[in-house]
């Protein structure tokens, strides 16, 4: 029985820094607080890196797809998992990334809009650099690259699906309309909020987890951003900002919790 | 004979604010000085107030269109260009933009995403607000208001005329790409770096005009950024700007070059 798809994020294990660590352990203090939860805890890495462990779990459960965001692992492991039979995914923000993805071995590219809810797949340059619009970003992969192209974020009805094949693409991608299916098992409060929100109202922002990702504005993300407090390391940060997110889930309270679109 | 577009900014007076003058005045005397220019020059207003004179000379004028950027004027001068036989547009970068130019008498909105070169049409709530792709922005303001809409933002070729009909427009509006004609006034300078620039060396920044505006990222917009200088309220920092950009394109050189991407 195989898996369709694993995704896996593609990161480097996260340098500590206990100078920053105590600064935003102090930052959240007042939420921790206020949510009586304690002190923050140490900071620890929530994610697995991809590396020889991940991919022999990986080719044991032999996926159909295997997808990839933040680049893709060494060529030897692509290799690997397309041996065992896995079609190798993986998203790029601008054009530089989606030539270094084909050379890197991905079978299609998503190409990733900065309308896109959640992680910014950015990998080389800087945040700002990887903020094309989907509309902009999709032809220009289509014409650098010879592999397949998947258009991503801002596709929310067939409107959306029909327009990437106009661009050039040869599939969307949906993520965040999904969340609003009865099978997402988001938070009530983030259901209600994803069908009324507009979409200036969604920000690319570092605080959750400490690389940029598209979410619903909310006072955490307000907050953070005027004090100019530097996030951990991803995913450091997020290992801090979870339990604020786990007790505005238990509070059904939108003011903290993480709400991807 | 009729004018057949007319295309005007919407814009308040600029108050003066000779403190913030006098420090953006310093700030550009080392590029002043490098092109020897002399001192920079008091700042004023380059573009004329859409008041009773202009509506005056429209009128007369008689154009088929006439659009505008950053709202709209008042109804009583919208229904004068109406009964001038004037087909009305005007820029939205929002939902609730759309609505309030609907509503303010616009036979046609244009979803302006932000992707778009040159100026923002931003009129409602801060310039980040207005970032929404034109992916995400036309089928949202196409289920959002009556009239027609006209895709803009990222439409460089077939594809994006196509694709934007798909997502529900009734036009598309082509920017940028029409610069690289031969008929386009630009410096070759701008030309050449267009052609070659990528989508992610576009910033929407504001030391130019004073308002947020897409261009090729340059010396001067690299060294502003940096600066934290404020700029003068729009058009007043175009008037410091200007002869930067008169001398740049004097001197083929794109590193103070206003060049609209």
């Amino acid at each position: 029985n195989h898996a369709f798809n694993l995704n896996f994020f593609v990161h480097d294990a996260p340098v500590p820094d206990a100078e920053n660590e105590a600064a935003m352990q102090q930052r959240l203090a007042p939420y921790y607080n206020e949510l009586e939860l304690g002190d923050a805890p140490a900071a620890r890495s929530i994610f697995p890196i991809f590396g020889k462990e991940m991919l022999a779990v990986v080719t044991e459960l032999s996926p159909k797809v295997a997808s990839f965001h933040f680049g893709l692992p060494e060529r030897a492991m692509i290799d690997a998992l397309k041996e065992a039979g896995a079609v190798i995914l993986a998203s790029a923000t601008t054009v530089c990334e989606a030539i270094a993805l084909e050379a890197g071995g991905a079978d299609a590219v998503i190409a990733q809009g900065v309308e896109a809810g959640g992680h910014r797949g950015t990998f080389l340059g800087d945040v700002e650099s990887g903020t094309v619009g989907t509309f902009a970003l999709v032809p220009q992969v289509v014409d650098a690259v010879r592999v397949p192209v998947i258009a991503a974020g801002g596709v929310a009805d067939g409107r959306g699906i029909a327009a990437a094949f106009a661009l050039g693409a040869s599939g969307a991608q949906i993520g965040t309309a999904f969340l609003a299916c009865p099978e997402a098992q988001i938070h009530p409060v983030h259901r209600e909020l994803l069908l009324k929100t507009p979409s200036e109202a969604t920000q690319v922002t570092r605080p959750i987890s400490g690389r940029p990702a598209r979410a619903i504005v909310n006072r955490y993300i307000t907050e953070m951003n005027e004090s100019g407090a530097e996030p951990l390391a991803f995913p450091l940060q997020y290992s801090l900002s979870g339990p604020l997110n786990a007790a505005s889930r238990k509070n059904d309270s939108s003011e903290l919790m993480v709400m991807w679109a």
